[in-house]
């Protein structure tokens, strides 16, 4: 008996673990103490007590925030219901005490040189701890339609210089990449590849320039297509769906050790 | 060796298994094949493959849907970004081949007898296989403005009625009923109790009569305000933050056996 209410604390301990994807607490037959089930955070986790957790991108990452809220940390309506909610959610729910703060500030349409002009107010003056980005297929969509005259070099060019930046600005800052990902359904045909492919050769290139986490959403969805069809996890093959968003989720809080 | 890309499995298994709080996958130590990580339903699983799952109540139900839009099932826009769509999130990942349709029928403001008002056309047309209700805190909070005339008798009386009603038109329905909370903090200081506890005592009352799995809402949060301050969990102690939906998402699916 370590505490008070052993049976009540069993039920919110393995609550509290279960939605971060912590399997300590399920898995564990030994009841634990509370302080010991729910935070400190796991070893290894890229996120520390009171870190400061930004994500950017394009609309994946912006997911219908209302952009008129720039705070507080953590509300929904300021981070829309996209995959970037549902991490920080996992992550607030299994370390309640930790005080972390996430925001987002993605926004629909965005390529990376579009996150480059806003990155002084939208990135570097947040002084993020941890850094989250997923940005790329409006790069290559937007050329595809000729609306912009991108190539993969100048993703990855661009790419490049606003994590060189960015390191300049936070020398400390705990990046994470996200791969860029399409589901063969929807907008999404055959020929959009093998040329995307080199979009996510390029952000794996840059995420290991700089010593970034990598998130491999890609090969993710490409194995979830083998449980259900492209549509249940993006019905444009571009914006994922409830279970799309949830899936990304989890693997978000797998790559950074949550 | 149980199919192709063994690693890649792994990897999506335990990510699909975790979101739902399905320990099995991250627990097992011994590799299993891609069937039997993912679906079937865990035994004792109150939901079923196909099953028609429905949300009921009021503001914390709502979430902020667009209630022009009543399909597609799962959609994320039509069910607002509250524990609802977040146990439904859950359950989709972990079970994405078992075409699960969940709505969210939640409306601001209601109380027991508004749900009954509409209860034709938001519920027994849409033949749940499992109707999920929260409702109460309105029951009280109105009555305590001078708005509503309701006792806690009103309550449990049209709660009643209310489930009778829909065992009539559904005998085969499962119903889950989730206990009405308030945390100290906000809107909510030592007014409302010992009275709130009594509503919370009808709740549990009609959900025994009618043989509803139960969710524990209010002593799951009594607990998590051990961990963080009430506030955390629900910034005016009705409606939940970030956190306080996550936690709700995830004591709803383990009360499911999700």
């Amino acid at each position: 008996m370590s505490g008070p209410h052993p049976a009540r604390r069993t039920f919110l301990g393995s609550s509290l673990g279960a939605l971060a994807g912590a399997s300590l607490s399920a898995c564990s037959s030994t009841p634990l103490s509370a302080g010991s089930r729910v935070s400190p955070s796991p070893p290894g986790s890229l996120i520390a007590p009171g870190d400061v957790v930004l994500f950017q991108g394009d609309s994946i990452t912006d997911a219908g925030r209302d952009k008129a809220l720039v705070t507080p940390a953590n509300s929904q309506r300021a981070f829309g219901s996209g995959y970037a909610w549902l991490a920080a959610c996992g992550l607030l729910v299994a370390r309640p005490g930790e005080k972390l703060a996430f925001f987002n500030r993605g926004i629909s349409g965005n390529k990376v040189f579009q996150l480059a002009e806003r990155w002084d107010v939208d990135c570097l003056s947040l002084r993020p701890d941890v850094l989250s980005i997923l940005i790329g297929v409006n790069d290559i969509w937007h050329a595809r339609g000729g609306d912009y005259d991108g190539t993969v070099e100048t993703y990855e060019r661009d790419y490049d210089a606003l994590l060189k930046r960015t390191r300049k600005a936070l020398p400390e800052v705990k990046l994470v990449i996200c791969e860029p990902f399409l589901l063969r359904c929807g907008a999404v045909d055959d020929t959009w590849f093998p040329e995307f492919d080199t979009y996510r050769a390029a952000a794996r290139q840059v995420a290991d320039t700089y010593g970034a986490t990598w998130v491999p959403f890609q090969s993710m969805f490409d194995e979830a297509s083998e449980f259900a069809p492209p549509e249940f996890w993006a019905g444009d093959g571009v914006h994922p769906t409830s279970a799309g968003a949830a899936l990304m989720a989890q693997a978000w809080m797998r790559a950074v050790g949550a």
